[in-house]
């Protein structure tokens, strides 16, 4: 686990951000077309220019997978590529998968083993044995979906509090310590009943940025306690420019959020 | 759809069954693995021989990935090689996916246009829009998980009737004539509950052979109405013997069960 490290890092970096590469080929500056890798290329330039200013990077898979094999194989480049040349970022698959536990095995050696991901986001959906497989690497995490930020959360997750009882029951399971929360930050109000049961765990916070979200009310109901939470920032990072100065314009977005989030 | 197309090969096949390609290249007959890309030549083979006794084919994503890259085309191959040779099948990508709406328009675009699957299974979770983008394909359907076999389903589907209050919300959805569920066998009670909120959908059950199940029982409860259900089979049937004569035990497993289940 590089539950420490991530910690270390969040208060060296003064940063809870985690970059998210949801990288789209049509929305990527054009002239990267010429390349042979427009995706890799891009998500590398995003992260030798961003490394040192963030703790954590999110791939999520859907992006890669509508491009096919050419996309899995932009998807293994560029986690190869963190991995080798920046291993103090924490790494995310955002896969949001989970099966019956002999299908799970699988996707645990898809993103664990073959790509080595520090750790896999997953539908709590399928409960205890479709999670096991994951948690039962000792040196991962598993990011579970507690309350997540688009509007269909009301339909079944806010209902009989099944966001909170996702919660409060996989903290029962064995290896909880590994388990992380995705908790969507449009639903600020949430994060404290969530910190409440599980008050030592990492919290995965997306929806800020292109999906809006209150986010001074995230870090202040959220970091009461401890600086366990990640930020998650994909599309108002990536996409801050689609011209030539693209970077600046990513690293203007990344030192904004940083200042408005500072632990100092 | 093509539903019309499935009720009338369930009733011209006199089956219900669906192949399930589980494809694991550490459990299939070991000359295969001096051809080119075993897990496709395997799957050729299987559906070579079964097409004309199943009416559906389902592929679980996970066991291609667990390969990376190669499993990736293993898996791209084998979709396109029964939709150019029987196109009569309905194919099912078993992918267990859903996101926010955005990220849920990309798994839709690699399921259903890069690899023209009919359908795919769904984690309803996150409600309603993370299915939609799926939905809104016409000739398409969606397999949503309502109750799964697995040991897990007591954790949060059986709680406060989850999997029934997914059924019936996602029948109020847009398109909801386009959606399927997930009815795990061992739990052959259920069935009769989901059969009276959604008396006209497919049903996809899982969870007989290698899992376990009572069958005939499963049968006798969901097909009261109608006879629209399918019943995967993978791990009984593809590796039934993993000797030269794979294929005919494969077959006398197939046969037995569509004997077992017969219309007539």
């Amino acid at each position: 686990m590089k539950y420490k490290l991530l910690e270390n890092n969040i208060k060296s970096k003064n940063s809870f951000l985690c970059l998210g590469l949801d990288t789209d080929i049509n929305k990527i500056p054009k002239y990267f077309l010429s390349y042979d890798d427009p995706v890799f290329d891009f998500n590398k330039a995003m992260v030798d220019r961003l490394h040192h200013k963030v703790v954590a990077v999110k791939i999520n898979t859907a992006f890669y997978e509508a491009r096919g094999k050419e996309g899995w194989i932009s998807l293994e480049r560029t986690i190869d590529y963190v991995n080798k040349n920046y291993p103090d970022l924490f790494t995310i698959a955002d896969a949001k998968r989970a099966d019956i536990g002999n299908t799970s095995k699988m996707y645990a050696k898809a993103f664990f083993d073959k790509m080595q991901f520090d750790s896999i986001t997953l539908s709590p959906y399928m409960g205890y044995d479709s999670v096991t497989e994951f948690l039962n690497y000792k040196d991962k995490n598993v990011i579970l979906l507690s309350l997540t930020s688009n509007q269909g959360a009301k339909d079944f997750q806010l209902k009989n509090n099944l966001y909170l009882n996702v919660v409060s029951e996989s903290q029962k399971w064995d290896n909880s310590e590994r388990i992380m929360y995705v908790v969507g930050a449009t639903k600020s109000d949430y994060l404290t009943k969530i910190r409440e049961i599980a008050p030592e765990s990492f919290l995965l916070i997306p929806g800020v940025g292109s999906q809006g979200g209150d986010f001074e009310n995230v870090i202040l109901n959220s970091t009461k306690k401890n600086n366990r939470i990640l930020i998650n920032i994909s599309r108002a990072i990536i996409y801050a420019s689609n011209d030539k100065d693209f970077l600046n314009s990513a690293e203007e977005v990344v030192d904004d959020y940083n200042n408005r989030t500072s632990l100092k």
